[in-house]
């Protein structure tokens, strides 16, 4: 398998609000530790430009920050460089609004955004369409939603939906960290 | 992209002794929580037959017991029956010796051994190749190793070592969860 030095020009972000829980409620979810250290890995192993980590809550923000200065600046990034290079890529924001403007402000256009989803929408994109959108260069945020998954208001609201990740078994309860790593494989491995 | 119901005869260890610290030195690891959660789930989503959690400490042993019982007979299963479904597919085991006897008597044959690394061996087999041989019927066993990786005696008595996940960067420090759920992607997904 050849693996091209292909830097895609794709950013992710985790969203904790508004996503929803168990009976399709809105809520802001609470951070959970690994998503930030097994998102940050998937990022930096396959290019991806900035992980961004959405919550407005301002105690779960300081969370994210103490996480992510332990690791880059404090004793784990002596401990673990690795590590550290990896959970450098994250950046902390309120809301994907906050996210695209950052991104305008790099980039010097918005980015298309890219919801994901456990559920097939009919106008669903599949992975080797969004590999050539990707290929284009122009600048995409790939979306995941914490709790249950993101809000329907985030998803209509998006310019593509990803297909679901479906293995063989109709089972589709994937963590959202494991799909991140899949969803990454699939658009930028095997030397895209 | 097509979905046929491939059910793999394949089966995934998480092992946490013999594994190697930064140093290299052979340790036993402890337990993640989210191992748990992330690999049994990625594995209901692919097929796996089962999940074998391998430690043969004994405190860890019943932390890993306490773990699934919650989700498979407790206050978790029903919370969340889909979660259950997942967990019922962890089985602990004090080795992989113990784990091979045990495939062995459910199907009649020891099952064939692929260890899973980070770094790239002469003799790696690549992911066509290897979906080529689980789609011929024998049993395998995939082995992830936690903490820095297997110890080289448990890479070296694998019948086949896999090659290791390369993204674009050359960064390759992928949490085991993220590879395992990238793995049984590359050889599961897509309907094969």
């Amino acid at each position: 398998m050849k693996n091209e030095k292909f830097m895609p020009n794709l950013y992710v972000a985790l969203i904790h609000y508004p996503v929803v829980n168990k009976r399709d409620e809105i809520i802001a979810s609470a951070l959970t530790n690994l998503d930030l250290h097994d998102i940050s890995r998937a990022a930096k192993t396959y290019g991806v430009k900035s992980f961004y980590v959405v919550t407005p809550l301002a105690d779960q923000k300081i969370l994210a920050k103490k996480i992510i200065a332990h690791w880059t600046g404090g004793a784990g990034a002596v401990y673990n460089p690795a590590r550290r290079s990896a959970l450098e890529l994250i950046k902390v924001k309120d809301s994907i609004t906050d996210v695209a403007q950052d991104i305008a402000g790099l980039e010097k256009s918005y980015p298309k955004t890219v919801a994901t989803c456990a559920r097939r929408y009919p106008d669903s994109i599949g992975y080797t369409e969004f590999r050539d959108i990707v290929k284009s260069g122009t600048p995409h945020l790939l979306i995941f939603g914490t709790a249950w998954g993101l809000a329907e208001s985030t998803i209509s609201e998006a310019d593509f939906v990803l297909e679901p990740i479906t293995g063989t078994t109709g089972y589709n309860h994937l963590s959202v960290r494991s799909a991140a790593a899949i969803i990454l494989d699939r658009l930028l491995g095997h030397g895209m």
